[in-house]
């Protein structure tokens, strides 16, 4: 990872964002915050987290992100930059579990990329519970984790990103360009079943090959 | 598994069912494959092989189930049938990937359900290559499959089933009742992007937890 990726700024204030801030924070990384409206030195309005970070998280809900990034990308602080999109299209004005408005032609991921195409979008960590991808370790065996992306440079950022975070190498996936990011998006239906089946959200998938 | 399960018949003559007849055949059952049209002592027409089991396994393809299985129904052949439906909505018309017309509100197997509400349907083996589906022990290691359903003792018929071919009794994980189906189907669209990063169809997840 270059070094000036040092300098974070992590979009959204919800447990996701709150989570992946701590643990970036902890490890030493320079991170801002964004929200709708600035709330202290650390929580800071979407432009301001947005051009502060030389790699971006965007940790709001799917089906508001691209409002959200568009208050980010004032004066263009999104172009060039890696933004990690960790978000999920999860609807849940019907209750739990969450509709999930993904389809096999279309994701949250694509959308962003498609509204701000001056920024690098990498899919990743949308497939367990934050808590779990930020520690991968805490759970005891290999496990899996994924990204995909258009821009090969920016999948190697997140790639080390990851790596810091505890992810094995090995444990890296790469499903090529963004639209892997509809699998990873639609595999939440599953997941919300089985978090009911494992009774709580610490587990993920490995992937098994011979 | 009841004694009476040992007659089989399972609708579909592709790759999948062929694999899981040839498996079934092996140890021990006695089985019938349905078709379109009768071919041999072997494979019968759909109503035939409906008849003949007492256990049905519908690996039609997910888009022509409904009607392979209102074949099969003839003299009500699925009344009371344990029915394992392995299929998946897979629409091969513009080419691979395959569409997956599934949504987080609907599955395959609900549609048989509700078109056969006397069949007792259990969704499984859906979510991997059948090879590896019918002889789990070929990976060096612990793996997941999954079981949804309405009717519990139809799940433990299937699972008792999984256990003869191999698969340990926490490697099968219960999602509930048949909307768990839907999970199922659309995690497709992650397999088929996987099979891609892996290079081959010989792999499955592993639901890991603390």
């Amino acid at each position: 990872m270059s070094d000036n990726l040092s300098a974070v700024g992590v979009l959204g204030t919800g447990v996701v964002g709150e989570t992946i801030a701590a643990r970036l924070a902890e490890l030493g990384h320079d991170v801002l915050i964004g929200s709708r409206t600035a709330k202290s030195d650390r929580v800071v309005t979407f432009a301001d987290a947005a051009a502060h970070g030389h790699l971006l998280v965007n940790a709001t809900g799917g089906l508001v992100s691209i409002d959200a990034l568009t208050a980010a990308n004032t004066a263009g602080a999104l172009d060039g930059k890696v933004l990690i999109d960790v978000s999920n299209p999860l609807d849940f004005s019907e209750g739990f579990p969450p509709k999930v408005l993904a389809t096999d032609r279309e994701s949250c991921s694509e959308r962003i990329q498609a509204a701000f195409p001056q920024a690098r979008v990498v899919k990743a960590l949308n497939t367990m519970n934050m808590a779990l991808g930020v520690n991968p370790r805490s759970l005891p065996a290999t496990h899996s984790t994924f990204i995909a992306g258009n821009d090969d440079d920016a999948k190697a950022d997140v790639r080390a990103l990851l790596r810091t975070l505890g992810w094995g190498d090995e444990e890296i996936l790469d499903l090529g360009d963004l639209t892997g990011a509809r699998g990873l998006e639609l595999y939440l239906t599953l997941w919300l079943r089985l978090m009911g089946t494992v009774g709580g959200p610490t587990f993920n998938i490995h992937v098994v090959r011979d």
